[in-house]
């Protein structure tokens, strides 16, 4: 089996529907990982363990999604050195903001790389190109990536002025 | 030595400012307290066993004060059964918004007894309430405060009947 | 009959839903409490007896949720000497930021220990942290309960692992 | 002695350098006034009563300051059937928009008259519009006042036009 | 034909439903009133006469109610010197804090009696407070609403009590 | 065929169910104009071509609507001496005020001319109100348009006395 | 004398510090133009009738600055069909996003150019390249504008790498 | 000369005593750096090709700072495969929330790794996690970093206790 990279932890299962988009990329680009629960409020010692052995896991780069008063990826900082990227997840009452806020304002010493509110699509796109550092496939295949989403515009562009707005509209 | 009761722990010596308004209730009341810095990130081990050892050392209630990205109250929370009062202290960039909702919203399960922003002094007077539960003199001591809080203000309303607005500006 | 020993009041009957977590949570520990609606608009007088009478009637905590221009849990508070805990009910104008400001912005002298949003189940848990502090069994029950709360979180962890997320999702 | 027709109250003295602007205006227009402090957190029982005596007393208009969780035009409004007037107060942490929130966002059956932050001045001009329904000497006094801006406005744009912008800031 | 002594205007047939809760508590306390749309960007002009010619029309108190960049109430204001109340209409994309703001941050000189957000029923409350301030029969009707909401609120409470939250629940 | 002297672009396709409003203005206009997507994000240097080479190609006005970290509109305004004018398209996290800041708030040197939210229709009308500077014509239908726009409302108004409120809700 | 094309306005002669950096850069392209004090809530009638005017009078564009509940630049926009550049002035209660909101939110029909907070400047190179699309040599003015700034910054960055960071912090 | 990795940019050089605090940190840990300004608004052309080139001149890593409308961090993302932080600049309106919401809410595709409001020397510590991927060497410094952090903390902690909180602050 191949050793897992990077690794996706979330702080309830209820941000799976939206961690799920990390993985799902990561498998598009055959980087190994492990995806699993930690909550840093409801285990805090297992996010302690977790945290303290990812680096020795061979584990490179982490990605957290919480909501709220979302903890858990600024903990997972405080306790290794390896990067750390946090996803805000949306929220029922506040839209996220706390998510947001209580993620990204880290204090000086501890950074936690944060993205867009749900924007685990993102998080793991990140690790790619932190990991794509050392990989030069894989740098190539972030480049061919960018080339994909740059076509699908053109693409977009092209449809467009040939069938108008109205038809396009209604086509969607 | 009496024992303390209280624990006032804030994230950073820079909260002392704000949480010193605490100390300072606590000892008009008598109540002993410790006062440290535990920082969630970069003393994480410290907070975990200061949370974890809090009760067998005969603590009853935690006020926990941090700003930004204020992770201390909830840690804190998830690691003890105390009852724990956060402290959002207010930040030079959000004004403490961000300290507030990262210490407010915390999941089901974990309870975090929130007070206004920088206000330490209330954080205080609420564990006197949840002290003065099984203490009769406290819960005296308090009634007494609540009506010394009355009279000072029929006080003021008093003076400002008797010299005019105009006078009590200026002799503010 | 068993004494109440915690208050469930709210605004509004429109409350309801939402407060009823704290009841149920209460039932859960056999903590025995009263449920009632006691609007600070529009039954002022009932308000100032209600709180001035919880505490000689036995009660130990008054849990108070309530939405907008949220006064209930502050005015209680000036009116008693007992922990007074406030649960922000989310409205459908401001998503609740009104009501979570309206209770936690107290001047000093009149804590309100807030919580989340919506989350009357943790002022349940904190009532009961609080009145843990002179009831041995319940500070057992409460250890329980988190360790409850710890082992499902490991459980969603194994069948995640055990699964797949995309499993995981679809049985969701 | 003219009977007081407006009550000018505040929950703090802290308040008296914005509310004193509601006092400065009345007193233009020989508008007889009281001008006290009522607090609702710090006297609850005081705040009841004057509430419910202000009719009786004369008191046609109510005119309440307060800060923060701001609870006083609420409960007085609750507590009498005059009209009231909500003056949020600027506050250090959150620039007044939890006094706002907390003052404006009353349920159905509780109208609260609420105008500007710090806007006490416009407190006392909507006092006196309500006044003048039943004043007719009154309402020529608001006339002249409205033309009177107007006339200022004229005049400084007079002074623009005859100076250049550049004299006209240097002599600002 | 009664002569109409409220005005309820709005700045979009759109804000109709809204707007008609002050309608229908109007009717409930018989007073007449005319309703009717008056955009301050639409038909500048048209408010810019009905504002003018409201008082000498025999109206006492205007009722206006705009969303978004809400400049109705403010202008109609500028234009008269009645009363005249705003009600910030909720909006698709800013919930309604667009207007709140721009009716109730007026300047100096001109007020707007602003209430809840889409709580135009509580504008009509505040016209008939100020109505009644020379109509003792409204002042005792408006004495008489109140005490009916107080006892909705008791009768509520006894129900809560008589059949315990869970059955509560399903009947509403 | 007639040259195109508006462009309307967007950086995503998700966007054209809102952007589309200004093209059907435009067409009822009969203002000749181009409508394609650009990704500043995705197609960089097509972004960079593009606004280049707007002004040779004809065009007078750049209708520019993108949502969240909302680039495009700030970024062509950088490359083309053309007025430029933004639409913040609302997103389903921070209901586009996210979107707005990013547009807005541009440094000195590069002015965008924002909209309210979503409202591409008024993005076309400001462009109509450029181009009828040096279109007489044009200037006439901006003028009939605003016309019909009163129309519309006091027709609305007149139905509404005619009807009365109840029916004219029910008819809605 | 030149005739003016356009109008430097705002709603008080405290907002003309922020203004007057609209009529330095005006001055600076030799751009004729008036600038005065209207006042839409102290001046309304005045406001009316200078909106009617404007284009007569030979004005082409309008930039109107105003703070809080801000009216001006939307009611002008709806008495004239120029386009109408809002500046929405920074505010001592809100820091501007009252202004904000209040010129930007404009329903569909009445769009109001609304660019950053405080930052009259950009209104004013607005207004310069909507001129300029008549105007081939003010068009190149403003091409030599963005050369310049080009050309600043990049000066800038060579002086930055010849001295370091730490001689040009201390030189600044 | 070493190689420059990591390249600090800003959109203007007023952010330089805040990015510097970047530069500050990677010299301690002696890592070569190029610090410059580019403006994505002002320099569009030069910013397209410094990010395009970055990654071929050895950067392995890109902190980019600006503030307001802040495009920089999000648009070199775009045009390079590298890691890009984004450090969001506070700003004089609106607190830097506005340049947090257009750095961090990127569409899918692009990612940049967000820090908190100003926190440079975050971005600096992020850069070295990152880096220190494939450097054991680095890794072990930024350990000890995080252990002199912690060592700092508690030696106050030591202080506070020995002194009391009195004297702490008097020695502050």
């Amino acid at each position: 089996m191949k050793k897992h990279v990077v690794a996706i932890i979330m702080g309830s299962d209820s941000d799976l529907a939206v961690m799920s988009d990390a993985a799902r990329l990561l498998d598009e680009f055959h980087i190994s990982y492990e995806i699993t629960v930690v909550s840093a409020h409801r285990t805090p010692l297992r996010m302690v363990s977790y945290a303290r052995n990812a680096e020795m896991k061979g584990m490179r780069v982490i990605i957290a999604g919480a909501g709220g008063a979302a903890h858990l990826p600024g903990m997972v900082a405080s306790l290794s050195t390896l990067p750390v990227i946090g996803v805000p997840i949306k929220t029922r009452t506040l839209d996220g903001i706390d998510s947001l806020l209580s993620i990204i304002q880290m204090p000086l010493g501890i950074p936690v790389a944060t993205v867009a509110i749900n924007n685990a699509g993102n998080a793991a796109l990140l690790a790619l190109r932190i990991l794509a550092l050392s990989d030069s496939q894989l740098q190539e295949k972030l480049a061919r990536y960018q080339k994909r989403m740059n076509a699908m515009v053109r693409k977009k562009a092209a449809k467009l002025k040939r069938v108008g707005y109205q038809s396009y509209l209604k086509s969607a």
